[in-house]
């Protein structure tokens, strides 16, 4: 089998001809072939050397070698779906209830962020026996047609851009660029009532709310930190109105947001969402997810009458992973990584914007955070050109970053765990003299 | 990490109370703890070997150490996302379309069968502008809730079992228990033409058809085989409709059906559908899956605006195993070994019905094979009870099979590709003998 022997142009011209071109590639009028990664690091076919800063898939580092190991010896042993018992379902199965309110104790294992999600949503339906679903501006919940319907991030790329009739969009809890921003005396408050404002019209129309979803911090919408307490009073609301509440968890979760293992946990001791999913990181790159949710729920779908199978869904391989990816957040403290490399390198960030105006917000929670570009501070108009501008400079510097967000201005961290401080220091200092560079937009 | 370690009744307490209880374990009353397999074998935990006929997902056998070593290797040197060049996906995309239509040519990569078949329908929509789906009696194509709108096998075990507006059911191509049998002089015909009156109808609602889907061997549905010639004057109908064939090869794709690669391949040189998805033997096991499409349905989805992103899907893991699983169904001819295994066993089964009445029919391609029982050969009554039976006393005997299909009386074949002359006999001599100690039902 040929890995990494193909001339660049060789692979691009194959993907062209064989490869959806719905799928694009990063920086694609000079995309990057990757052939090895290790830790935070990725090497080119040249072996040039590039800092990540963007992938929280490889969550504990690329090809950690624990989860290598785990993955290659269960591959080994036995792979096979759930119809029969094995250890590593039930084993895993417990250990990740145990990083949650002990409420969340029925797990269903599947294969991808968006079969979770897809997953809750019927999950809701049943539990509910409502149909309408409450999003956020912004969303991204993933890529089969009933999340599609409930991201706006994506349907607003299409042509014709309109919400299904049962799908609700609410205001983004966003204090920096949404309606209530922060010098609002309660924007927890004021946005949750936007949510209990859509569940009032609805039911004017005889409809009936199924559920609220979030992610518990808004990572494609552009990094938005939702004011605490705004889980509590809109689920509230919710439950009120017959439904429940989904905390998607597929980009944020595992420790990422430092001081908290789940990022719903940012709004206090007394939230607990009925449904959590999860996704990218939980495998560190393996296909697998999993939709966490009570006992009632849990027996209210059985009740259907509809048995739910997944074939490839809590296999023992992506157990022995998912697993493996547990212990290691765990013997290399990475939470603790992600507090304090996450403290630091927000500190430099907001260094950076004491000395560059273009820099409107920093905000984040522990490796997570978001630089929000603006051409003016007052004004806060976002700086996309500029956004993009320093992605490529930083891209020829072999440091890779992204721009997301609506208006694709905000500059999105959220790299491997094992981040250093080395690194934070490089990617900041770089950041710095493209901004020193770009003078122009630096003072406008 | 303990794996195989914990007493039997603690896995299933611990599966009781951690995971979804409408995910069911084969043998409820007393399930199986599979602990290793390897080929055709698995092994429970006081390794005793179980011959297994049923698992269609470890395709090339259990565990194939060439399988294990490419992704094991891979998996050490990088596993991240399509967003870079990598040679694997490229390399693997040219492979699989080589086994395809040339027409066939544009690849994407998902990490399940329905993540596959749910992209599928939005690229039959994007494409056509239409909405509607025709689907077959007793289909079952995935679990999002996409598809379950379009499975009346899951649906129909709701409490409420209405398809939804855009969903029309047609009549299953089944030659024995169908409205035309094999006594018919042209069941593809009349079964196609069943097809182009649903197309009416909806016309005359001013609903327009997207797509019609079906399995190429019905597999849940009863391992159904559609009569030569039916998928041809489908597709025409549905194209002169504006809609799409879409092939649905999850279950039996990749050779298994012996004289040919893909299922849809059995209904002759002429027929070549819009879309074909692929999953359960993709990856041996492994997590992935693939929509495979012309070039024009690829760059209508294109025009869409939205772009297509999955996160896991084309990895350079999953595209590793997949080569691997192409290598070894080369090497090992397992696709010449399903033609005749398949045929010896069909043929060991034909022997089977001639001693025994309550064997129904035998049917199938390769190794793929149905065996409908029923209390009647007139009338065909299933035997429902009778074929839980038989896989209850296989149980026992250490020989996995399972009954499908609306009546669940079709035992049914699929077996890892290696399956042997023995494995074959082995299995039909212990049905003969369960068969013969129950005479009861023989002499029915």
């Amino acid at each position: 089998m040929a890995t990494g022997n193909l001339d660049k142009q060789k692979t691009i011209d194959l993907r062209k001809k064989h490869v959806g071109p719905s799928c694009k590639v990063f920086f694609s009028h000079d995309p990057i072939k990757i052939v090895r990664a290790r830790g935070q690091y990725m090497y080119n076919e040249k072996d040039e050397k590039y800092l990540d800063c963007i992938n929280n898939v490889a969550h504990v580092g690329h090809c950690h070698p624990d989860v290598v190991e785990a993955g290659a010896k269960q591959m080994e042993l036995l792979n096979t779906n759930s119809r029969f018992l094995h250890d590593n379902l039930v084993l895993y199965a417990q250990r990740l209830q145990a990083t949650l309110p002990e409420k969340l104790s029925v797990c269903y294992f599947v294969n991808s962020g968006s079969e979770a999600n897809d997953l809750a949503l019927r999950l809701a339906w049943q539990y509910t026996g409502h149909k309408d679903i409450i999003t956020l501006e912004n969303a991204y919940h993933g890529h089969v047609s009933s999340l599609i319907d409930i991201s706006p991030y994506k349907f607003h790329q299409m042509a014709v851009a309109e919400p299904s009739q049962h799908v609700h969009v609410a205001l983004s809890p966003d204090i920096y660029r949404g309606k209530y921003c922060e010098d609002h005396p309660d924007p927890a408050t004021a946005y949750a009532e936007n949510v209990k404002d859509i569940i009032e019209q609805a039911h004017k129309k005889g409809r009936k709310i199924a559920a609220f979803i979030a992610e518990s911090l808004q990572s494609c919408g552009g990094q938005v930190i939702p004011p605490v307490g705004y889980f509590q009073k809109v689920a509230q609301h919710v439950r009120n109105a017959g439904g429940v509440f989904i905390a998607d968890e597929v980009q944020v979760g595992f420790g990422r947001v430092g001081t908290h293992f789940w990022g719903f946990q940012l709004q206090g001791e007394d939230f607990v969402p009925d449904i959590v999913t999860m996704g990218k990181p939980i495998g560190n790159g393996h296909p697998m997810s999993c939709v966490i949710t009570t006992r009632e729920v849990a027996e209210s779908f059985m009740s259907s009458g509809m048995e739910y199978f997944n074939t490839f869904g809590g296999n023992p391989v992506s157990c022995a992973i998912g697993l493996a990816v547990l212990d290691v957040i765990e013997k290399e403290d990475l939470q603790g990584n992600a507090l304090h490399i996450g403290s630091y390198l927000t500190q430099l960030l907001d260094d950076l914007k004491k000395r560059h105006l273009l820099v409107g917000d920093v905000r984040g929670r522990g490796l997570f955070i978001g630089l929000d570009l603006v051409r003016n501070r007052d004004k806060r108009t976002p700086a996309t050109a500029e956004a993009q501008d320093v992605i490529y400079r930083l891209k020829e510097q072999r440091i890779l970053l992204s721009a997301d967000g609506p208006h694709r201005n905000v500059l999105k961290f959220k790299p491997p765990m094992c981040f250093s401080r080395e690194d934070a220091e490089l990617v900041v200092e770089k950041i710095d003299q493209i901004l020193t560079g770009n003078s122009g937009n630096s003072k406008l």
